[in-house]
């Protein structure tokens, strides 16, 4: 089943034409990222996730987790592959130097993600959901909670939790109910029981550091009244050695679709005698620090869709440059594979197109919050700032929905061997089937789109993106691109009538612009896709133009124009809905739907 | 888990309005299928479906099947069940009634299987499988072998079972390799494997009837050299009783990603002495006669998306209807649930809206198979026949696509609660996966519509299609439904030029038609179901403006219009992957793919 190849020079490609990681590697801090360093880092980073990772994958979705004895055991082979994954120092790659942190740009950690990521998903949300939690801990805890948990965590020898739902309070998580009352020592008793919580617990690391939103006593009510506390597994004594259980316990785990070896926990706190947790920052301001680290996590997620997208597409395309079965139209060679088979084809290319243009959205989307948190130029630093913030919705939202239908294709490429679970394909399906759903649901994402990014100063920031893209179209006008730049031009008109229509109603009547948030995000994150495309294929029109044209430049202007006219049209088809209004959502009563 | 309630009152809309059951019940040999008849069968297959069928829905897919000492083994309740369905004679609603059969329409025997299929797929398959194998037996077997199997099939007492597939045989069935040999008492003897045989073995029925294709000793290569065998699981005795056990036997069951309770068999014939076949009509015929059986099983497996679809928006807008999360934007009510959120709404009236439009699709596709065999003018059943067989690849190939992204919305609408398997809604989504791939995957549906449907008759079928169309739209002008007349108008615009340049190209380059089959089939598709929901919203205008105005008719021309306004502009973006051509697909070389 190790189909899996890492895609280091469609990676490099969008490092060194998309990212300019020379650029970044210029940024202080960032000196020892130079192009070749990181390609070097990421040809390791891929030969050990294919070696000790991929075999996981497999395993991990037939046997899943158990819960013995109140503790969860892994799938066989997790707990060896994360030591070693820790050994390697894989988990570090991007964070403080200072903790033991490669100190990498966020960029090269994302890479990184990917490819652990596309080799078992079911393993790489074990590290994500612990590097949100450094993230939130860096940025808010005391320096003492940073000098107890954080080295520990950026080795990985640790890992981190997130425990925000509650039954009743899943997107809405002002609704949580979980109590947090003051001890005299100064450390708090936390009580309540929390769902959903990705390895909540598990056999791979020696402590578990969760981080749970709870409500302090006379709180105010809704999200205001929550704060954040770690409450790690284990008490860690003054010396930093591990001391007492603490009273936080898995109740279950849940039996899902996919992602089956990832433990999905159902948590209780303080069960007992109470769980013991240390207040992060200030009370009242647990909402606020969710925030600091949910782009990062958003966009992690979103990479999810483009991992086990690239996954699916390499595994359909060896399938079909193998599989015979009948003549092409118009062929007479009954030895053709089926990708010569026209609708096969398109599947392949539509996948293929798919995957690249999310790959240097996010890529990019990663790069400008490297550039936000270090670029000299205090205006640069804003300006990336607000782009990371505007694309981050789209690397989620579009990225996991392109995500799943990619993966539901390579399931049709392989026509009935791909319903038969032995060929693998499947999974990813089940697998990716969370993406669109979790780190709040893509119509959150949509309206985090309509009602946070669209009026960002003004809407300067979504209209400088929109020149920037009518730019790239205009540039390709009188050149061998000037197709694509055509459909580039249209696909970026039809984006800003979309917008300006939503901008004109989010104060006039918002809800007619919450009706149009979904299919806005579509379209948008299409046009985004194309133009990405557009930037790659002028890079690649160069080289080619200048003699140094190679298969890789070739290729990438076939997969820009492929997109441009298969799948940049559909942003015709999606004008009328954004722009409608929501009485036709409304028009039958709740009762007789 | 029972929440599935049959909806009768929307099925009924469509046998009256568009369907026009009155009509079809005066057409000779029909007349027993008056209006009050069919709604009296309907509601109480209604009621055998959820009491004695949903309940095995959940426990089928956990439990699977088993072969145990080589026969596969149902789950808790298959059985029982079956029993039921046969005694109640459900079984046989439009079959013959020399056979036993309760001679309805196909229509209503579509509507039954409607029922069933929302219940619990997995066991519907078998019935229609059986149905496949008594429609070829009825077409082309001898009275004999009529007489033998037909009265036990339609009962139900014996199930069919349809063996094409090969290893190397799937899309491509010629080439497939099962021999036949000669037996000098008559008969034949067939050996090979066949994969993917839907209930190939179960504990269900005393008898099942194989039909199998196999080549005949120095039969033409490809199509032409299959011939069709029944062979039967035990060999059946002159007086009628079952004799001994032929040599065809289950080798064992796929792990399939959804409806894991029906047993999908590696079989082999003829392990032993060889099993015991009866050549079906003529050698070499094998192939035309599956065609005739092709129609009414591909329309049946479009349905499966309709049901499917049905029963996963019934669940999710009941979920909807409970569950309380935030507030929607621009309300204060904390007491919401989440179908006044714009965007879950959305979802929602996505599901019904398609549901509702797949219902008049496949039932009017099923009333003009049936205007095809009996209507007394033989323009009108060859107009008939005509048209049956251009929706059928609509029914299948864009019912089944629809349904899966239905029943995918359904997941999405529960959130984090739909990836957990106990919220049942997942398993649609898994189950209904199959459908855009067998019984001709949906790639060779685009096909099937683009080579062979659009030039019937020179192109007139089709034309007459976008006339019909067209003059609805028309008549729709200047009355309150002007707004979605508008919206048809400029879909079948779509939907003509689109044809026009598939058309021009099947001489010139049919890889170029090839190349844009699979869109156009979504785009017609899309425009068909516009079409329909403009008729459904005449009626329900009529209705009204004569003082009849119903909830019921208030809701057919809401759904319409969110119909027109947020599903049919995606027409707009279709037309250009249609008349793009073959090139941006086959740019890039295999090999670099």
């Amino acid at each position: 089943m190790s189909e899996y190849q890492p895609p280091l020079s469609d990676m490099s490609f969008v490092m060194d034409h998309i990212v300019d990681i020379e650029a970044i590697s210029k940024l202080e801090g960032y000196e020892h990222a130079d192009r070749d360093t990181v390609e070097g880092l990421l040809s390791e980073a891929g030969r050990f996730a294919v070696e000790q990772i991929v075999p996981l994958n497999v395993v991990g979705d037939r046997q899943g987790v158990k819960v013995v004895d109140g503790s969860v055991q892994t799938a066989d082979g997790f707990s060896a592959a994360y030591a070693k994954f820790v050994d390697a120092g894989w988990n570090g790659v991007s964070f403080d130097p200072d903790y033991g942190g490669g100190g990498l740009p966020w960029v090269v950690g994302l890479a990184v993600q990917e490819l652990l990521t596309a080799s078992c998903m079911a393993f790489s949300v074990c590290p994500l959901l612990t590097q949100g939690a450094i993230e939130l801990l860096s940025a808010h805890g005391s320096e003492e909670q940073k000098e107890t948990y954080l080295h520990h965590m950026i080795s990985g020898a640790w890992t981190g939790t997130m425990n925000l739902t509650e039954p009743q309070a899943g997107s809405d998580v002002g609704a949580l109910t979980t109590k947090a009352t003051p001890d005299p020592d100064g450390s708090w008793r936390i009580s309540g029981t929390k769902i959903f919580i990705t390895y909540g617990d598990h056999d791979m690391a020696d402590n578990i550091v969760h981080l749970v939103l709870a409500r302090t006593p006379g709180a105010a009510p809704g999200t205001k009244g929550i704060s954040c506390f770690v409450v790690p597994k284990y008490l860690v004594n003054d010396d930093g050695s591990l001391g007492e259980r603490n009273d936080a316990h898995v109740v279950s785990t849940e039996h899902k679709l996919g992602i089956h070896a990832s433990p999905t926990c159902v948590m209780s706190f303080g069960d007992n005698q109470g769980a013991v947790g240390y207040l992060i920052g200030e009370e009242g301001a647990g909402m606020r620090y969710m925030f600091t680290m949910m782009n990062a996590a958003r966009l992690s997620v979103g990479l999810q869709g483009l991992a086990l997208g690239e996954r699916a597409y390499q595994q359909a395309r060896n399938y079909a440059l193998e599989r015979v079965q009948g003549r092409p139209i118009g062929s007479d060679d009954s030895t053709a594979t089926i990708e010569a088979h026209a609708d096969v084809r398109r599947m392949l290319m539509t996948m293929k197109s798919n995957v690249e243009a999310m790959r240097a959205l996010m890529y990019e989307n990663a790069a400008a919050m490297d550039r936000a948190e270090r670029h000299p130029d205090p205006d640069v630093r804003a300006h990336n700032d607000a782009l990371a913030a505007l694309y981050t919705p789209l690397s989620k939202g579009w990225g996991t929905d392109i995500g799943c239908e990619v993966t539901s294709l390579a399931v049709q490429v392989y026509g009935g061997m791909g319903y038969i679970e032995e060929s693998g394909v499947a999974q990813h399906l089940r697998d990716l089937r969370i993406a669109p759903i979790y780190e709040g649901t893509n119509g959150i994402q949509a309206l985090d789109l309509v009602f946070r990014k669209l009026p960002m100063n003004g809407g300067a920031v979504v209209m400088s993106l929109i020149d920037e893209m009518s730019a790239t179209a205009a540039s390709c006008a009188g050149t061998d691109l000037a197709d694509i730049g055509e459909r580039l031009s249209a696909a970026v008109a039809d984006a800003t009538s979309a917008g300006e229509y939503l901008g004109g109603q989010l104060a006039l009547n918002p809800n007619a612009a919450a009706a149009g948030a979904t299919p806005f995000l579509r379209l948008l994150g299409t046009v985004v896709g194309g133009w990405f495309h557009a930037k790659m294929a002028e890079v690649a029109q160069s080289k080619i133009d200048s003699g140094e044209g190679d298969e890789q430049a070739s290729d990438k202007i076939a997969t820009a124009r492929f997109y441009a006219h298969q799948i940049l049209p559909s942003t015709a088809g999606l004008v009328a809905p954004v722009t409608r209004g929501e009485s036709s959502l409304y028009a039958i009563p709740a009762a007789r739907l």
